[in-house]
């Protein structure tokens, strides 16, 4: 299987979970076999510096730089830049490692030289060493604002300066009237084999993907799988539990299967939830169930290449 | 002596010479007596920031943050920003600390949000605790090149980047046809009493702030000391011998005092030169020869409070 057939493969995905994913895809497939399609609606702007925190999370996972715990930053990073902001009084709410620094500041540099942002993440990915193409979800501008009982927030204030904190009650996709998918991440979906919607959060790093428009209509009619992001009723990582909750919906898995019903042919549960496999079925996916969880980097190949055997059953 | 007459004092300063001696008057003098005007002409962007040597060396040093051996950045900084920057293949030439890096960005910011120079320049002394103003020279653009055998540099590419190898041959100052010294700048030798001339490079560091369109005519009419940044016949730190020798003229405390006469009516002379003391009073400028070396920051007051007796002696 180390060419998988020569299938060609998208991956959406958003922040850590998805990069994990990601990465296990690429440790399996030809490198020109792989495009991962990646949210931006968390974007923003900080200090002058343009600032793509899930491009980024995946381009670290993908060039092994990655902080393994955090999540976010680069390894063994440090923050002396954001003391001395600090002690400046500038805002310092949001954690700019010294190394991360400089990814903010070239890309800022080459957007501000007349590159787009797929352009700049190509030219990132590059440097970085990183071998699949790692894409925008779109060069135009689509932001998350988090609707909350103290208002709406956009998502890093929500996410990073309150720590989740504020009760959800929804969404709002800024832009989303003119924001358009890249004609990268639409070439890549057009000669896609299949398509894996990665372990990441569904309404904050999914949904502004399949909102663009266009995606969704792609999707249909490809093979699509899903991985839950939920193992045993709660998310591994990030706010998704509690924003399930405060919608008065539940943090599980099926909920999940719901989520992407009509949309994923097929759906992978983690293990602990195989108990689940008959309900997402009467769903209209085909569901699997197999251990998912991938915070050491030697099981995210073999995570990988159960799910693409997976797809590889329902094509 | 603790406020000299209640006179007000306005420096002239380039980076570190004229830095430590700004120190020592700041340690002497109360802080609304004091202006230090710092040259602009060094100034230049890189990777999208306003970076302003100068100014930073001046407000680092009365900070008391400044690194005492390099004469530039912040004390114990790290380089782990440039690193990755380095790795990522940008521009890396100019030495940018982490902690430093806070203060490009924040003045960045500012200047984008429509403050003049002047202005952030003031609020970066706020935030640091500078008590004593810190002028740039002018909100203008005014841009020292060196000229050399190998064409002309801008001023940070000859010093930093090329460790000032290339043979000098003149100085270009671009937009000094246009450049207007700052109001503040020009207010504040308005009400001075006396200018200190700071022992800083005077091709490179003082002289933009000369060419300023009236800041002679306002020199001429006040009480000015300038100090010799030459001593036994060496620069203290940074390219000023080189150049010297380079354009034909002579290294030694003579060829500076020369260089300010009509301008200067006093000048300092380290006591290991005391015996060019006549030559100078020839070319029509009263002489003074003590112990000038400020590197050990204790030293700073000392010789600054034997130029100000100096320049009293003078008013």
């Amino acid at each position: 299987m180390d060419s998988w057939g020569g299938r060609r493969v998208v991956a959406l995905a958003g922040g850590v979970g998805g990069a994990r994913l990601a990465d296990g895809l690429a440790r399996l497939l030809p490198a020109d076999r792989l495009t991962v399609i990646v949210n931006t609606g968390d974007d923003f702007e900080l200090l002058g510096l343009s600032i793509s925190p899930d491009l980024d999370t995946v381009l670290y996972t993908l060039a092994g730089v990655a902080d393994p715990a955090r999540g976010w930053g680069i390894e063994g990073d440090t923050f002396h830049c954001l003391e001395a902001l600090r002690s400046l009084g500038d805002p310092s709410w949001f954690q700019i490692g010294d190394r991360d620094l400089a990814t903010h500041l070239t890309r800022t540099q080459l957007l501000r030289a007349g590159m787009t942002l797929t352009q700049v993440s190509s030219e990132l990915g590059r440097r970085l060493k990183v071998l699949p193409r790692v894409l925008p979800m779109s060069d135009d501008l689509l932001r998350t604002w988090v609707l909350t009982e103290e208002g709406p927030l956009p998502f890093q204030e929500y996410f990073v300066r309150r720590r989740c904190e504020p009760r959800v009650t929804g969404f709002r996709f800024e832009g989303e009237e003119s924001a358009q998918p890249s004609p990268e991440a639409l070439g890549a979906l057009d000669t896609a084999d299949v398509v894996i919607i990665c372990p990441s959060n569904p309404l904050v790093s999914i949904d502004p993907i399949l909102r663009l428009p266009g995606n969704q209509a792609k999707l249909a009619n490809l093979p699509c799988v899903a991985v839950s992001p939920i193992v045993g009723g709660a998310a591994i990582k990030g706010p998704l539990s509690k924003m399930l909750l405060e919608l008065g919906r539940a943090s599980s898995a099926l909920e999940i299967a719901r989520h992407y019903q009509g949309l994923a042919r097929g759906f992978v549960l983690d293990q602990v939830d195989a108990e689940l496999s008959t309900q997402v079925e009467v769903l209209g996916m085909r569901a699997a169930s197999f251990p998912t969880m991938m915070i050491e980097a030697r099981r995210r190949a073999r995570v990988a290449e159960q799910v693409l055997d997976f797809a590889e059953s329902i094509l």
